[in-house]
C-alpha cells in the first residue's frame, strides 16, 4: 500500500538571511517523499541527470523510499536558485535550468500501478492527467499547481483537476484559479471545478481545510528561527497525504471520517515546520517520528481552548 | 464590578470596497466598550465635541455603557477618514483631525476610580499612566499603543507598560517595540517589559497568546464578505477583556487558569469578526449574545481536530 509522489528531484541554490548554499539537494518530489516517508511507504518517479548525486540517491534510499520511478538520464538535473526577502515571506528566483526537467515524460514502473494513492507534484496539468491514466485502480488522487499552470495552461488545469479528490495550493494560487479575493468564495469556486477537499496553505499562518460545507483552520507552527522555507509547502503536502495514506482513507465517500482529514493537515503543518529549521532536506537526516508526533501534541496545546 | 474603557469617540469617515460612508460614529473607546457590553459592566472615559449626535450617545446609553466619564467640551469631535486598498489588508488616512482630542486629559468620575477593571486605549503612553494612577484598587490593567508611540515616546511607553497586565497589539506593532521580526523572539522581548501577558494580533489571520512561556494560536473567522475592517482590532480588545471581566479573572497571580485567558482570545475574535460584517458600529445595533455564542462555538467547530 504505497503512496506513488510524480515531481521533481533537484539541486537548488539558496539564500536566506541565515546564510547560503551554493547547491543541495531539493525539489517537489523529494520534499513530499521525504515528509511522507515517515508514515507510509513511498515510491518516487522523477528524473534526474547524470550529476545526480550518489549521496542524495543514498539519503532517499534511507527513508525506504522506492526509487525504480527514479530515472537517470544523460544531461544535469534540475537546477533553481532563489534568494529570500528579510522576514522571508518573499522569494526572487535567480535561476531556473530545467534540464533534464523540460523533458519529464513520467513512465510508472509496473509495480507502481496498482498502488492506491497518488501525489502529482507541480508539473504540466496534462501530464499530470497522463500519469493518472497510468494508474489501474487509484483510491486517492492529489495535486498541486502553481501560478504559472493556472495562468497558462488552464483549460488543461480544469480539466485535470475533475478527477482529483484533493487539490493543495497555497492562497495566491487559490485566489488566481478562483478569480476571488476572499478565500471563502475562492474555496467554493475551487470546489465545484472537481475536488471534494481543498486545502488553502498560508505559509506561516498555517492552512485551511474545506471540505463538504466545512472548515477547519491549522496555525501555523511559531518556530523560534526560521532557516529555509525552501520545500516547507511540500512538506506540509507530503505529511498530509502520508498520514492519509497510513489511515487507508478514502475521500470520495461522504461518510469518510472528517477526523482523519483534520490530522492530517496538522501533520502536514508539523513536517513544514521541521523543513524550516535547517537548509533543504537537512532536517531530515535526524528527524524521528517521535519529535514528529511530539510537534503533533504541541499543535493540540497551541490550539485548544 | 465594571470595566473602565479609555480612548477615543469620533467619527470616521470610510471607503472599503464595499461602499463609503461620510460620516459615521468611531473611535477606539466607542469599539472597545460596545464589544465589552455583551459581557460585562461598562464605564466609557473620553472627550467629544458640541457636534456630537444625541443618536450617538443613544447607542452607548443602549448598550448600558456608563457616560458619565464622556466628556462634552466646546469644539468639534475628533475625526478620522481613510480609505482601504482592495484586498482590505492596507488602508490610506486621508484626513485626521484630533479637535477636542487633542486637548484629552481623561479624568475619572469617582465612581469609576474603585473599579477593577482598566483598559487604556491608544493614546499618549504618560496620559495612559496617569489615568491608571487614578484608580485605587485595580486588579488588572491592560491597553494598546501604537506605532506612533512606539517611535515617538519610546521611553514614557517603556515606564507605563511596566505596570501593565496584558499589552494587546498588532504584529507590526510588536516588531516594531521589540525590534525583532520572529514573533515569538519579540513576544519574549515585550514580556519582559512588564507585562504578563501579550496578545499579538495578526488581522485576518487570527492573534496569538503569549504567557508563562506558553502560547495559544486562534485562528481569524472565515468570513465571506469584509464590509469594514475599521473597529475590529478594538472589538477584538473588548470582547477579551469584557469576558475576563465577567470571569473575575485575576492575571497577577501565577495560578490563574489559562483556560479563562484562552477563551478570551476567542471571544476577542469573535467580536473582530462581527465588527467587519457591517460598516462602522452598525453590526451592534442588532447582535445579541445567543449569536456571540454561536460564534464561539464556530471556532471550536473551526480549530478542533
Amino acid at each position: 500500500m504505497s503512496l506513488v509522489v510524480v515531481g521533481s528531484v533537484a539541486y537548488d541554490g539558496v539564500e536566506t538571511p541565515h546564510g547560503r548554499v551554493e547547491r543541495m539537494l531539493g525539489g517537489s518530489g523529494t520534499y513530499v517523499s521525504l515528509a511522507a516517508s515517515y508514515f507510509t511507504d513511498v515510491a518516487l518517479v522523477a528524473v534526474v541527470g547524470e550529476d545526480f548525486c550518489a549521496s542524495d540517491t543514498e539519503l532517499l534510499a534511507s527513508r525506504g523510499i522506492d526509487l525504480e520511478g527514479l530515472e537517470r538520464v544523460p544531461g544535469k538535473t534540475f537546477f533553481w536558485s532563489g534568494v529570500y526577502s528579510a522576514d522571508m515571506n518573499d522569494r526572487t528566483t535567480l535561476c531556473t535550468d530545467l534540464n533534464v526537467f523540460a523533458d519529464f515524460n513520467p513512465k510508472l514502473p509496473e509495480r507502481y500501478r496498482s498502488q492506491p494513492y497518488l501525489f502529482l507534484g507541480n508539473i504540466q496539468p496534462t501530464l499530470q492527467r497522463a500519469v493518472r491514466g497510468q494508474m489501474r485502480s487509484v483510491r486517492c488522487t492529489g495535486g498541486d499547481t502553481m501560478n504559472y499552470w493556472i495562468e497558462s495552461a488552464r483549460a488543461e488545469l480544469l480539466e485535470t483537476l475533475k478527477d482529483w479528490d484533493f487539490l493543495l495550493i497555497n492562497d495566491s494560487e487559490a485566489r488566481l484559479l478562483s478569480g476571488r479575493h476572499n478565500l471563502v468564495q475562492a474555496a467554493r469556486d475551487i470546489l465545484a471545478m472537481g475536488p471534494r477537499t481543498l486545502i488553502v496553505k498560508r505559509g506561516e499562518y498555517g492552512a485551511i481545510l474545506f471540505r463538504d460545507g466545512e472548515s477547519f483552520i491549522a496555525p501555523g507552527y511559531l518556530l523560534e528561527d526560521v532557516f529555509d522555507p525552501t520545500g516547507a509547502g511540500d512538506c506540509f503536502a507530503g505529511g498530509f497525504f502520508g498520514y492519509l495514506a497510513s489511515c487507508g482513507a478514502d475521500l470520495r465517500g461522504p461518510h469518510s471520517d472528517p477526523g482523519v482529514l483534520r490530522r492530517a493537515v496538522i501533520y502536514g503543518s508539523a513536517m513544514g515546520s521541521f523543513c524550516c529549521e535547517k537548509f533543504g532536506v537537512e532536517r531530515f537526516r535526524t528527524l524521528t517520528r517521535a519529535e514528529i508526533d511530539a510537534r503533533y501534541q504541541e499543535f493540540e496545546k497551541l490550539t485548544k481552548f
